[in-house]
């Protein structure tokens, strides 16, 4: 019996491909394919019975395919999508998994012919490992997913898009504009990365930090560990949102090291509550 | 029977305080008492029998006690032990769990007679909760803690205080002199509390910024709901040491800035490439 009615291929079988491929093994779907450059990561997936069938070369499963989940890098989406056009099936819903958006979505839709149906998505899950061998469905286990829908998209597909992402066990489904999707996940995503490396960048002690630290800097930190290609492409596709929003953090450490230099501890206090608010906001 | 022969007195049934005694308690002590001004409090760990009496008046456990824990707000510390000087058992150990040390350690040195021992403690674990109602031994497992021995400490009691904090369930018992500790602890701890408020603070979007955020948000605010009072004593108390961490990291932030404002992406990949080493070295 089948639950999930549809064809459907991941391109790309890393980290977050292969979460998708195993989050949507256990929905049951009609033919689950996937396309990647690494026989070895295809034949796993096909000997665990995560994927019916792996591809090196995409254009026989996009044939038949209903939906196409793209799980590469930002930079190659776009490209992927725009040679496969005489392959995809007509009808088809694309959409991938990139956390930037407008630069992709609107890339594809300048070329896109209307039979088919770009939709951009964002599930924001990841771990801080790369590959296949990582890819677990439970990231997505109460995870925001973003949508980035446009004009042009058909309001059936979007919904197709975002019941599956329910179903993969994501908590909330959030449709949003390209644009804004960027200048958000500049603040919730981006500078938290860039935090995080700035801070492990500025150990300039000469004792072993991990006899000195708690919980703090190792939450801190988890996300330092990054994968250097990725993130050098997300930062710099991002650069105007990105640039903004680390100039308002600059702007409030530079308060609060002032408010310390000068053991102003009112403006401490005033800063401490304002971010107590914010957080039983942002946790409620 | 009796598997730690000394009777104990925590001063101060707050999280870390009621952390203490629920896991001096697994360790069978003499006698376990516990000083807090709040009665209801006293009451409460009475009635759950982690501590076998409770006192508002700290004078008469303190003649009785082999072992002082003073889990009070750092600037509280050194006032207490100056008032209490007549009450201490002559021989006690006395240590405390304040997150600063220089200043406590040398002001409580000044005027300590040679017949009581202060010896500085850190255990680096905590929440960000505070009061006797988050109270768990579970802090402390696996948790670093910090002894800051003087010369003129007894090496002996020294040694009481590590094998305690062992027993508690600490993995590393370190040894290392308080102004060390205070310049290595502005950049472990309080630094990453700088950050954590200054990034809940940058908050300038128009949207619910929990539909927007996955776990790398949620890790670093998480200690963004800080005790405000605590806080702006422990920042303006290392203040040095702190706003020369916070320059550096400044620094990094900038440089990140500036790389991803011209997309160079040789840049962030040095840095991302640094991040990376220094991350697996502290995670080993």
């Amino acid at each position: 019996m089948i639950d999930l009615d549809f064809n459907i291929t991941v391109v790309g079988l890393g980290l977050i491909g292969g979460s998708y491929a195993k989050a949507i093994r256990d929905l049951n779907p009609k033919n689950l394919w996937a396309v990647d450059i690494n026989e070895d990561v295809l034949k796993a997936a096909e000997d665990d019975k995560i994927i019916d069938k792996g591809y090196v070369d995409e254009s026989e499963p996009l044939r038949q395919s209903d939906i196409v989940i793209i799980c590469l890098y930002p930079e190659l989406i776009s490209n992927f999508v725009k040679k496969n056009i005489p392959n995809f099936k007509p009808g088809a819903i694309i959409t991938d998994a990139g956390s930037i958006k407008s630069k992709i979505v609107n890339e594809i839709n300048s070329f896109i012919p209307s039979s088919l149906d770009f939709i951009g998505g964002h599930p924001m899950a990841g771990k801080e490992n790369k590959g296949f061998e990582y890819a677990s469905k439970s990231i997505f286990k109460g995870a925001n997913y973003i949508i980035t829908p446009v004009i042009k998209n058909n309001y059936k597909n979007i919904d197709i898009i975002a019941s599956l992402a329910k179903k993969m066990g994501c908590k909330n489904i959030i449709k949003i504009s390209p644009e804004k999707h960027d200048e958000i996940i500049a603040y919730t995503s981006q500078l938290p990365h860039v935090i995080a490396v700035s801070l492990v960048n500025s150990d300039i002690l000469d004792v072993d930090i991990k006899y000195f630290s708690g919980g703090s800097y190792r939450d801190m930190t988890r996300i330092a560990s990054i994968n250097s290609d990725l993130w050098s492409e997300l930062f710099t596709s991002n650069s105007e949102n990105l640039v903004k929003i680390i100039e308002k953090f600059e702007e409030n450490i530079n308060i609060m090291k002032n408010a310390i230099r000068s053991k102003n501890t009112k403006v401490l206090n005033e800063k401490f509550q304002m971010a107590n608010t914010m957080v039983r906001e942002v946790r409620k």
